[in-house]
């Protein structure tokens, strides 16, 4: 048995921090990029004859798996007749097809999750006015309207104050997901791994900040009761072994009063897991390889008692690495993470981590960091 | 000012775990390679145009610097009127050339640490059967008869118990070291970091096992008295500070019941500072590239009360993946290093790391581990 070739569709800001682990573990990491420059693709060595290409092509799909033990992905935007079309061929697609469409699709990924038992918001599949009228009738307005496909980062979700909103994204003729707007204490993240043997690893649930549909910070643990925190790791847990997910499972809650409902699925290193890089003794990145290759998944316990992450996101500063010699010298323990990317205003192009023992210290440490890199403070 | 590019000289499994932090940090790391086989280059973009070459070669070392910000080492063997001249011509060399021959040439070093008032054992430079005869009649046999240069773990370093038995290298007509033999009740590094502003970050002193002068298992920290640890830390950044070091320097230590004695330096990331990926806050591959970019150190505060760190040294086994599996399920704490070298008998291919409450355990979890992935225990 030697050391086995991984393959990561997609090259951005996540397969980029696989690159590290892979590595240490001597695994050979290859990214199919759509070009050279994006993220990934600076730091992997590449194949320019076989590691570029879009994920959208059957043969460019089909030439990177020839020289890769197993295939996972970056992002979820792969189509998935092309990974049934691989897996036909004899090629390992971890997470497979069937598992990833639920992250893909969230009519899907709810109509599953119902026939699983597992708490979600209320929902409706509309495709007329009449029928999101109905279900806002009787949920009570405002309603979350979703596409079910190709929606990140608040794109493909809006609410609605009345059924004529919706017209306009009805007209488009495809089927919407409507959902009851849950009055939420605050928005949690339940981060599990799997692996095809069926052995589970879960970190401690987190309390997620999102501004205007962003994810802008991460606190880990989640300030809340434990029996929350416990139902909603195995809220995650039931989903990953229904859904039969292989590597990394990122399922976004909103907790209420009443307990945890389940807002999305991602099916990879997820945002809320950046900061188990240094916060856990197992990183989301690292355990993802693990998961896919089968190996027997690592300890995710955390390495401090607090962990805070905020995300840098695009802002006045153009070259943040200006801004490391303040950051550093204010703080010798923030961890500061950079992806490679092009600034543009609102853009995530890295991250900053603190460690510590007071869960107030370490948010205002990571978030101090955050805002110095992208221009909002002043040294 | 933009994310700068930092160029290592050498292709080695150091510059390959530099990787990892150059990638977070969004700094573009090149390595030059004698072959594109060679550990870094395994795993970082490589230039053919630039980045092969040999570290004797003038010509080579000015194409690669001529696309670096800054140059730093994976090893010491690089002709010091080399980077003299890269340093003329304007070039960043970090370490320079005059703290580097420190590392480069034993008598070099024990001169000047003797001038600083460093403890050393007692020391001569011999050059005749006489001398060392002397020598040895005045500290006692065995003799340590040292190579000035090019030795590593256990090579260019012999105990002589008399006089003649040094005739064959000083036959070769080069001045030797010889030093006393230390009665030494254990082995010791320090490692600190040290920037071009002078800044300097000390981690906890260090236990080194070696067996046939090659280290084969590290602790932190040593369990030592409290007033050895401080005076070998206070003896290294003595010497970082007195020598102009820039970078990682990695002092080997005799424990005598007296205090320590300075053995060999090294300027660069250490064997004995492997720990520091999982069991510092700031591991020793970023805290190089943080001192060699002038960026202010990060903290060296440990991530567990104890950590211990196992050399994998070539064995029976050619291919170590094999035992991922049996190592990852027995211990998932473990930490695996692998540096993508062939296997050879003796030949370091990588390390683990176990970190946590008992010094005994995690002694006996890398222990484990390392000795599991060469073959010497049954699964």
């Amino acid at each position: 048995m030697s050391f086995p070739v991984v393959g990561v569709v997609g090259a951005g800001q996540l397969a980029r921090m696989m690159a590290g682990p892979a590595i240490e573990l001597g695994i050979t990491l290859r990214v199919l990029a759509r070009d050279p420059a994006e993220s990934a693709a600076q730091v992997v060595p590449l194949d320019p004859s076989t590691d570029i290409g879009s994920e959208d092509d059957l043969e460019a799909l089909r030439r990177f798996a020839k020289h890769c033990d197993v295939i996972t992905f970056d992002h979820e935007q792969v189509p998935t007749a092309h990974l049934r079309t691989l897996e036909a061929e004899g090629v390992l697609v971890r997470p497979g097809p069937d598992a990833l469409e639920h992250a893909q699709d969230k009519l899907h990924m709810r109509r599953r999750l119902s026939a699983l038992g597992v708490p979600c918001p209320r929902w409706a599949e509309v495709s007329t006015v009449d029928a999101l009228g109905a279900f806002g009738a009787e949920v009570g307005w405002p309603v979350v309207l979703k596409t079910p496909r190709g929606g990140y980062d608040g794109k493909g979700v809006r609410l609605v104050a009345g059924a004529a909103e919706g017209e306009d994204w009805l007209a488009r003729g495809r089927p919407l997901l409507a959902e009851e707007r849950v009055g939420f204490t605050r928005e949690l993240a339940a981060l599990v791994a799997r692996s095809p043997h069926g052995q589970a690893a879960a970190w401690p649930v987190v309390e997620t900040v999102q501004v205007d549909g962003v994810c802008r910070e991460v606190y880990a643990p989640a300030p809340i009761a434990e029996d929350h925190a416990t139902s909603a790791q195995q809220v995650a847990l039931r989903i990953a072994d229904g859904l039969g997910v292989t590597g990394v499972l990122a399922v976004e809650m909103f907790d209420t009063p009443s307990g945890v409902l389940v807002n999305e699925l991602a099916m990879r290193p997820h945002n809320s897991g950046h900061w188990t890089m240094e916060g856990s003794r197992t990183s989301q990145f690292e355990q993802h390889l693990r998961a896919v290759l089968d190996l027997p998944l690592g300890d995710p316990s955390m390495t401090a008692p607090y962990v805070a992450m905020a995300n840098v996101l695009g802002g006045d500063i153009a070259e943040m690495y200006s801004g490391y010699r303040h950051c550093f010298a204010h703080d010798p323990g923030v961890r500061i993470h950079m992806y490679g990317k092009d600034v543009r205003p609102g853009r995530k192009v890295g991250h900053a981590t603190a460690l510590g023992d007071d869960a107030e210290d370490v948010r205002a440490r990571a978030r101090h960091a955050a805002a110095f890199l992208r221009g909002d403070i002043d040294g």
